[in-house]
């Protein structure tokens, strides 16, 4: 038999490398001008766990932010969201324990409440404070944490690793580690910049609520339409490419605040800068969507999943999802199994036009299915590749050139117990 | 506090005594004219297990079909497809063990032969034999137990519950149990029918796939035209409401013979006793999709999702699968949690529009949510009412009259274990 050759995905590479970035420390405070702050406000009943974290930048600068498309949505969203929508602001407080989600109009007033707290503490005005909460829903949200955290967290607030990493870890609910990322490197222009950020997921949360807060900053003095841009564009890349459980929260906030602390020239989508920027910024989310998925509820594995020869990137992307969505694949995964039928049952099941007999996947850069027929394949050796962190799924549909990816986990026994734990 | 009201789902009922029908004995056999048989012809390893069912009407009679919408479709659904587009037919051969799926041009080839060797047997044409597989994909389906087993099953076959019963054994794979339905009534017309069928499905199955296999027959005299639309009608209420892993299976196919033993004239679509027939056809099939429902692999409960208040029909039943398909909400059942958080989250996200401040949700009947917000609940009492092997949920969107349903099971480690096993 010829040996058959594995699948070869053509996708920009998600390396920081790529756009001549490299990783740095600092997490969201790696970009000059931010300081961070997490400290224990009350809002969870552990007094020894970080529940508010505060973001700020020491002046009012760029901002720009992605939300939930979730009809129900959380106060802290429609505030943040119309704030946003402003370019400009100086702060965002985030707290866990509470999503401050179907809280109905005294919700509302809590969230303004809190970046009113801010605002005084930071000598700005409350429409330049953002706010982010994530935890249990239809429970009200109180307001003495913020009353005593705020100017707690306010007076330990600092351009440091240290604080970065306090901040990411006061956003944690189900996450068994925080989330960061940092990059630096030189643009065109020869500016140095620095890209950070961190980000909290897990898939849904006890007892109630799903939600993905991140917070990433950058010292390139990005104008507030190409801060929009290059956000939007990096997230439906990254973040709109996880997966966990399908369930799109109430609460999901993304924010880039843009500081400009490099100096030089503003940077606009026609700028040479520009590209690399947002390269960087791409690389950065990616960054964290991987570990969102590899911290899944339960996950022993981070997948990813592959689709190429789609006729048009809609159709690979919904593909990739149905497949990423799967639970037969995901547990499928999770038992260490090159199961390419419940693969292909997935692809097939989502309504994209395909003929079954030009499909080609591979499990782990081994081919498994070629022309929609099995391939032989040695067991020992797949399920030696299978002890790997990262599984990765490439389906090669056979009817175009575009190509999608998904990132997800393995639905194992643990996301059971950890979502279906008996309330008593 | 008023005491508030539960939510009325105002949806035509599904008992059969709505339509003057009522439970009887027989299987696919209660209908007058048809014979059944279940044996053991080796498709299995295990010789205790039967795996080959024959369903045969004495004379050919009308038939129709419903066919999975998998892009990956299983050779006997290329076969039985077009036959069943003919409107006539005599037999169905099923098979468990093996899908013949993903099999090109051999499995093609086995499923003629399956259907050649029927036809020999009864004296009728090939054409007039209908064939359906469940079980592994990707795996060449062996002819053997064809040229065996064909023949012991035409000796078996038998007008009887007994044999009727055989036959939904044969095709069960990680079913817990056989599946059967069988109703008598009278017509406007003073005649007295019977509708019969078993079913088999209960998720994916080992290793490889997932599939519902339907046989239904009636004595009523329904012409072509009417016995496809009653079917598709009541597969649209019944089967195609049923999620247990949102997975769509290549093998699905639901076949309704109708012999008309019951003589008199033919039934077609303006007679006053169709819609007497179909009503009965429709409950038949209901019972049986909450059959697979209720045995969805690792299940432990049948949980019934009702939408209501929707802008239309497509809006109801795209929430009411958005909650049955949410881990988050099948965990929640498992664990007992009246977890409204998850429901709302789940209906929001799917792209439908309504007002989050007009949802009103039950659990069991008990309201938890009105207008978006937290009812205090007995949760004593709501723990005592998930002992129920029945779990309602039911969601009012508050955006028009328009109402659906959907049937699915809880998420359960059971579930982990069956799909997620280790292949060593």
């Amino acid at each position: 038999m010829a040996t058959i050759e594995p699948l070869v995905v053509p996708m920009t590479p998600d390396a920081p490398e790529a756009c001549g970035f490299s990783p740095c420390e600092g997490g969201v405070c790696a970009a000059v001008g931010m300081r961070a702050a997490g400290v224990s406000a009350g809002f969870r009943k552990n007094p020894n766990r970080y529940d508010l974290a505060l973001v700020v930048a020491d002046e009012t600068c760029v901002v720009a932010g992605t939300f939930t498309t979730n009809r129900f949505c959380a106060a802290p969203v429609t505030v943040s969201r119309e704030r946003a929508a402003r370019g400009r602001a100086r702060a965002v407080v985030l707290n866990s324990g509470n999503a401050n989600a179907a809280t109905g109009e005294p919700g509302l007033a809590c969230a303004l409440k809190a970046t009113a707290l801010v605002a005084a503490e930071l000598g700005c005005e409350p429409e330049e404070v953002l706010v982010a909460s994530t935890g249990v829903i239809g429970v009200q949200l109180p307001l003495e944490p913020y009353v005593s955290g705020v100017p707690a967290a306010v007076a330990a607030l600092a351009p440091t690793a240290a604080a970065a990493h306090d901040a990411a870890c006061a956003v944690m609910t189900t996450d068994t580690r925080p989330k960061e990322v940092a990059l630096v490197g030189a643009l065109p222009s020869g500016r140095r910049v620095h890209v950070g950020g961190f980000v909290k997921g897990s898939g849904m949360i006890q007892p109630n609520m799903a939600t993905m807060l991140a917070v990433l900053a950058t010292d390139a003095p990005l104008t507030e339409g190409a801060a929009r841009t290059a956000l939007r564009s990096a997230v439906g890349e990254s973040f709109n490419k996880v997966t966990v459980d399908s369930d799109t929260s109430t609460n999901d906030t993304c924010l880039l605040f843009a500081t400009g602390a490099a100096g030089g020239e503003k940077i606009d989508g026609s700028s040479p800068d520009y590209p690399v920027v947002a390269a960087a910024l791409r690389s950065a989310c990616i960054d964290l969507a991987r570990q969102i998925a590899a911290d899944g509820e339960g996950a022993t594995k981070l997948v990813t999943v592959n689709v190429m020869g789609a006729a048009n990137e809609k159709d690979a992307d919904t593909v990739a999802r149905s497949i990423a969505n799967s639970p037969l694949v995901k547990t499928a995964v999770f038992g260490h199994d090159a199961n390419w039928g419940r693969v292909a049952a997935a692809a097939g099941k989502c309504g994209v036009a395909f003929d079954q007999a030009c499909v080609d996947i591979d499990f782990l850069g081994v081919p498994v299915c070629r022309a929609g027929l099995t391939v032989p394949m040695d067991e020992d050796e797949m399920l030696r590749r299978f002890e790997a962190p990262e599984i990765e799924i490439t389906v090669n549909l056979g009817a175009g050139e575009a190509c999608g990816r998904v990132w997800t986990c393995d639905l194992t026994h643990d996301y059971v117990t950890i979502n279906g734990d008996y309330r008593t």
